[in-house]
């Protein structure tokens, strides 16, 4: 099934009051594109980041991400930095999914590491709290948030475990 | 000092290339302002969700939110439905602060609860896997996720703890 479908039908079901939350079938079919996703750019001009990404796409059987170069001091002027770099991302180059990682909201508020489809949808995120809460090295932090971004839609690091 | 101060600095910290992460001081104001927020307002209409975000907030010792109990359905449409929603409530009532919990993206993507002062930033934020996944009961998702949200920037449940 293709994701319009199930936002479609998710569609339907907040309409009509019968929605009752995410179903195993809507997890299944993000993991499906994220997946089958061949061309993932990351939008960044840190390498570090980049590779810990990369480090565990290969752990989960993904395909592995291309560094999309470009500044993005500016995108941490909007109000959402992290979601407008990827947007950024998103709209410079052809790809099937953008992984961003930036500040949460206001400076103070932290980082989330999100991941776009094609079209600019989330499909799935993590945080961490500010470096200087956690202490840990950036390339720590941003392998778990990739990690946990993962899990929380049930990837397993042995590829044949999730459907 | 406001937060539109500490936006500002961090502002002309990214415009001339020197900004290196979120600072303790700005996670302090973050808290300040929570702690200082008189009216908070929950969007929902699932009295279940603000018991548990009310619990947490009692152990932090900052004040007690008041349920706005708004048709949210309409919020799932949109690309983002927990900032929507939260976003929703900052336009129809008079608050310092707004915890909003629902959809992070797309069907299947699981959960985010948000936390936007009186102007709609993002102050800070958590998460939850897909109902599906997890398997907790909601009441105890919304209370781990209400505490995940404050002590990612700092907070203890200790009030004296954290400045």
């Amino acid at each position: 099934m293709e994701l319009e479908q199930i936002v479609e039908n998710a569609y339907y079901e907040s309409v009509t009051g019968v929605r009752t939350g995410d179903t195993k079938n809507e997890c299944r079919e993000i993991r499906r594109y994220i997946r089958d996703a061949e061309e993932i750019v990351i939008p960044n001009h840190n390498e570090e980041k980049v590779v810990a990404i990369n480090e565990v796409l290969e752990e989960f059987g993904l395909s592995q991400a291309k560094h999309l170069q470009i500044h993005t001091d500016a995108c941490d002027l909007s109000r959402m930095p992290a979601m407008t770099k990827a947007i950024m991302a998103l709209d410079i180059c052809s790809c099937d999914l953008v992984i961003a990682r930036g500040r949460l909201g206001i400076p103070g508020s932290g980082s989330i590491l999100v991941i776009l489809d094609k079209k600019g949808r989330i499909l799935t995120a993590s945080l961490s709290p500010p470096h200087i809460v956690h202490g840990k090295p950036v390339s720590e932090a941003v392998r778990d948030e990739m990690t946990a971004a993962l899990e929380r839609i049930g990837f397993t690091r042995s590829r044949g475990k999730s459907e």
